[in-house]
């Protein structure tokens, strides 16, 4: 079965789905997007990522290309029509095609694309023995609050993680030693004290909806206590555990952090009994479908 | 006559130019770009564009799509294609085509586009009466000496001039109060003291090729000093000239920096003289072509 791939209106073969080249995507960055995680055929916590896309539009004046309901109908058919039962959805929008300018154009149509594939579970290995991440210093912009696709420092940062044997990359403002973010995951560690604790969502980084729903069932499980404030580097090499979060890692932990290890090197009971409660959160969601 | 776009091997009509959805340059701003004007019909200063195509694609380590000769080829004949004679040529390359993922694919092609387009010149009120320029804080990464299509910020900046009713907005570093540069051009200043500033090609600014055209012209000319250094936004507004450089602003007079005036509110002599001297540089290009 070929992948279909939806157009600016059009359902095309995933091969065949193409922009034009003066669409403000690819000459300037000026597009937003969001990945869905598709879970026993359910789009999961998709309220929050489509308050999260809107957002984006807004802050960057992109005008909204329609509303809730029709985009609603269109993601369904794109995991539909791509037989998608556990994988995930890409949505991307941009200011549209126009002459090019810096400026905004007058009469641009915001442009749609959406893709849709299966994705595997994640590894056994990796959730059994946890994620190494490397720590780099954080040369983004100062909209990180805003999901764009601007995200070239992200890929050479994720590159130079791979190309570390690890899985991730932290990245950490040099203006006051603190962790902002991973490359495309939100950052958390569990201190001695047993605080969970992960940033605030400020303009450094990307408010994860994965984040948000962690921070949901922190909220209900008693035990666990929550501190919403940065962290170092040396705090996150100190502390009993650390993991990360996103849409497609779910609660990832992490054991090594650049050639400190962390706790004892295994993945520790809060990061995997959040793991396991996430699952349960992205299970509910399935049967509700 | 219509236009003719180069995409990735093929000559094109410019309407149908297009590139994959999963082009690294549309969901990562994953790629470099240049911009050259044509005079007369000749690439002005085009080993500078080369020399600092490759350098761009070096930093991101992009492979190189071809040599030189192969790429002036193409250019001469998307030019030629498109009957342009006075305009630009618009160069993009991007990592390529691959499955999303931030990291580097192991496997991509680099993607290579032009378009070329006839341009009009400058308007001749602009250049008797000189710009407007507003100043805002510098947001964007800390590798502003790659000329990548990451350019978000530089929109949203463009946009805030031209709401503002000025042609440019010159962006500050918020850390140390220095003009950093505009959001597609160079910013200069004459001092009081007949010095002519502009801020070190650091990471913080392109490397304008117009602004080495302008460096050396300084140099050739008799009379003109020259110092190499950042400026703050009241220097600049107490200095008795201010202009700016670009590919296709050339040498800009500036004669209002947000709500003050500079100098005596006219394109000063400096300015008139290096866009002249500018011009002549061009034109020889043109007629050794």
């Amino acid at each position: 079965m070929s992948r279909i791939a939806y157009v600016n209106g059009q359902y095309v073969p995933h091969s065949e789905a193409a922009v034009h080249v003066e669409d403000r995507g690819y000459q300037f960055a000026d597009g937003v997007y969001e990945v869905i995680a598709i879970s026993r055929g359910a789009l999961i916590d998709e309220e929050g990522h489509m308050i999260r896309l809107e957002r984006s539009l807004d802050e960057l004046r992109i005008a909204r290309p329609m509303g809730r309901p029709a985009l609603a109908h269109i993601m369904r058919e794109v995991v539909r029509r791509n037989r998608v039962v556990d994988g995930l959805i890409y949505i991307q929008m941009t200011r549209g095609v126009a002459p090019r300018d810096h400026a905004f154009p007058a009469n641009a149509q915001t442009a749609v694309v959406m893709t849709a594939k299966r994705t595997r579970p994640a590894s056994p290995a990796l959730m059994r023995d946890g994620a190494k991440v490397i720590t780099i210093p954080d040369i983004r912009w100062e909209r990180c609050d805003i999901k764009t696709v601007s995200l070239l420092p992200n890929c050479l940062g994720k590159q130079q993680a791979r190309e570390a044997g690890a899985l991730e990359a932290w990245q950490v403002d040099a203006r006051d030693g603190m962790v902002t973010e991973g490359t495309s995951t939100n950052a958390w560690i569990v201190t001695k004290e047993g605080e969970v604790v992960t940033r605030k969502a400020d303009n450094a980084i990307l408010n994860g909806i994965t984040r948000i729903a962690v921070l949901q069932i922190i909220a209900q499980q008693q035990g666990l206590k929550f501190v919403e404030r940065p962290f170092t580097v040396e705090e996150a090499k100190n502390a009993s555990e650390a993991f990360l979060t996103s849409t497609t890692a779910f609660v990832t932990p992490i054991v090594r952090i650049d050639d400190a290890t962390v706790g004892d090197g295994k993945p520790g009971p809060v990061a995997k009994g959040l793991r396991e409660a996430y699952l349960v959160h992205m299970a509910e969601q399935g049967e509700a479908a």
